[in-house]
């Protein structure tokens, strides 16, 4: 058992979903905080678990570098380095080797690239991503790809296509001959070991219906990535031959890389209609409020985004009445909550006067409190739009508001 | 009603006391988290809730410069501003006039300094000091008086001895004339209102022993200061003297200005000698775990310092077993929590390898995790010396432990 995906309703092209993972369940269309190195950033774990978060995603880029896949494993992988008990995915270093090095080598057999800490020079290819990804232990891994730059013409764009494909196949092999090593089994207490041998010896299975990494067949699920540029014919070449290969997920990456809006629009629509329609759907990187609520829409079950706590951190705050820049001198005086709709414990104990003024004395506890604020409109937005395909309704209640000029 | 103080029991020189503010009960002996401009740096406040704070510190130097006091004042004060009820104490300014300023002009009027921000300049007398701290709201406030500096001879000392006296009594003249305008009363809620002319007009006490600021009575109370150098009989003369103006706190400024240590426990244990032991009793500025329960045994009631929080933020953390360098490379691995015996919730949760992780990798969570581990342990040891003296035990715990070395 690695995941198990169950569509519960269709609403237009938009889906309601349940996706059990080795470390609990996630209800789709789901947003995933970005974890760069083990930590969301400024946001303690206890917080997390209290904003509801169910799944969060690890760069394996940035913790192959730093502290490196042998003290992760040594956890027992992620979740027991960052005492974070529910699920994980890690891209696979395909998307950071591609936009924080210049002066990366791409060959047919993998990427040698200089780390941004220190210069020092790293080799991976889509055995190596693979096995770090296993010693990391996410719920769900990504194949080795390369993110195609933009623009690119069509013969770039679909020699790099074709490289992605062949990294894929050899990403998968990989993975099938090694996913036994998941360093789990390491990390299980006795006390999981005898509830599970219990369950086993009764011939029963758990009565708690969401799989446990103490399960013996526990596994990770490596997904397949969609790359094809902004050519629409490419991306449905991509799709087909990548669905061909067979993965339990697939994602759409190489967008969000400098093309126009309406563009990526567009080729994550025309992807999705060349991927199964019973597997999960990740939109990689993506994307701003008025975007996860469009692309949920779409049809796209998992996204994830830096821009939360990035923003978060820069002052850029979003709220049900539009976004808040909370520098502005017209903050200053204001007794208000940062977003009279929101339900976070930012909102409901502190002014907008007093978060202006922690960012203008640029103190810790204003990335604290902003990005706590922003990953629960985040995640709110995705419950509203979980709850309006659960009623069969299109979710525009954000763009509508949104849209609104601000007073 | 301003405060009330009771010594509970005694053990030596030590007391168990209790401190009823305005904004709440403290026990003492209390240690005092510093909250700079109204945030103590990377701890939100519901963690300090759980931590057991009782009493915050607010340095009026910087609240007056950012966001200075016209918009606390808005806000009904300082608990108003940073959402926190329970009770605050703000220094007078002196000591970051002293500290921060190496252009300050003092005058017998006051003392002209340069903003440590923009360079502006600026003028604190004792009247505009007591104006401000009574405009931040805070339940208790201190003197305005001169930090004298290190080393001073005798002349010196004494000339500034007799400045912080005549400032003292022009803190209480003005603070009298004026400690109505705390701005506590702007911010009553009408249900408080309600409650507290219920109670007036049956005549009776309000059940809840506690003053609440719902109380019309209710004022801010000013603590005196002793100065006086490293001369012990200037010391009698200023505490002798500063009891004579009177107040209802006194504190003993003027140390921790690089002094040997041993000086500062002979100046603390003669100045203690001559103020009065029904009134609460504040060492200002103080100290490392080891210093504050040495104070605490001499009987001190009151110590602050910054020292757990910016100590944590450079990745220098208390335990019972001694101070750890998070830095180091011995802790890449170490599975442990920080504190074995620290019931906190970054021990609870994670271990010295992700928090050593964390600071390596310049991560906004190490500086949030530290400064609650440490203000954590503070706290913790402050509620042991409580119970020692309950028990009529001198808290020796910490020094025997700290002395043993490190394995």
């Amino acid at each position: 058992m690695s995941i198990e995906f169950q569509v519960r309703t269709n609403s237009g092209a938009a889906r309601l979903g349940r996706l059990l993972t080795p470390h609990g369940e996630i209800e789709t269309p789901v947003f995933m905080p970005v974890g760069t190195v083990a930590t969301v950033k400024a946001v303690p774990q206890d917080v997390l678990e209290e904003l509801g978060v169910q799944i969060l995603l690890g760069n394996t880029y940035h913790l192959y570098l730093r502290p490196g896949v042998e003290t992760v494993r040594q956890f027992g992988g992620l979740h027991g380095f960052m005492s974070w008990p529910q699920a994980i995915l890690t891209d696979s270093g395909g998307f950071q080797v591609f936009s924080l090095n210049e002066l990366r080598k791409v060959s047919e057999e993998g990427v040698t690239f200089r780390s941004h800490l220190d210069g020092s020079s790293h080799f991976f290819s889509p055995e190596s991503s693979i096995a770090t990804q296993i010693g990391l232990g996410a719920d769900i891994i990504m194949a080795f790809d390369e993110c195609t730059e933009f623009p690119a013409d069509r013969a770039r764009t679909k020699a790099s296509m074709e490289l992605t494909l062949r990294w894929a196949e050899r990403s998968k092999k990989y993975f099938e001959e090694h996913k036994q090593e998941v360093p789990w089994a390491e990390d299980r207490t006795p006390t999981t070991l005898c509830h599970s041998e219990h369950a086993q010896s009764a011939g029963e299975e758990l009565a708690v219906p969401t799989p446990s990494p103490s399960s013996t067949q526990a596994t990770q699920s490596l997904f397949g990535i969609v790359q094809g540029g902004m050519d629409l014919d490419l991306r449905r070449e991509s799709a087909e031959r990548t669905v061909e290969i067979g993965f339990p997920g697939y994602a759409i990456g190489g967008l969000s890389v400098g093309e126009p809006r309406e563009r990526t629009r567009e080729v994550v629509e025309a992807t999705l209609e060349y991927l199964p329609k019973d597997k999960p759907r990740y939109l990689m990187g993506v994307g701003t409020p008025e975007e996860i609520v469009e692309y949920a829409n779409l049809g796209v079950d998992m996204m994830d985004c830096v821009l939360p706590t990035r923003a978060a951190r820069h002052g850029l705050l979003f709220t049900s009445e539009g976004k808040i820049t909370i520098k502005q001198a017209r903050y200053a005086q204001d007794h208000g909550p940062l977003d009279p709709s929101c339900p976070c414990r930012v909102c409901r104990r502190y002014s907008r006067a007093y978060l202006r003024h922690l960012y203008a004395s640029n103190e810790v506890l204003a990335q604290v409190l902003n990005s706590i604020h922003n990953l629960s409109f985040y995640l709110d937005t995705m419950r509203r739009v979980r709850h309006s395909i659960s009623l069969g309704e299109e979710s525009r209640f954000l763009s509508s508001v949104w849209a609104r000029p601000k007073a």
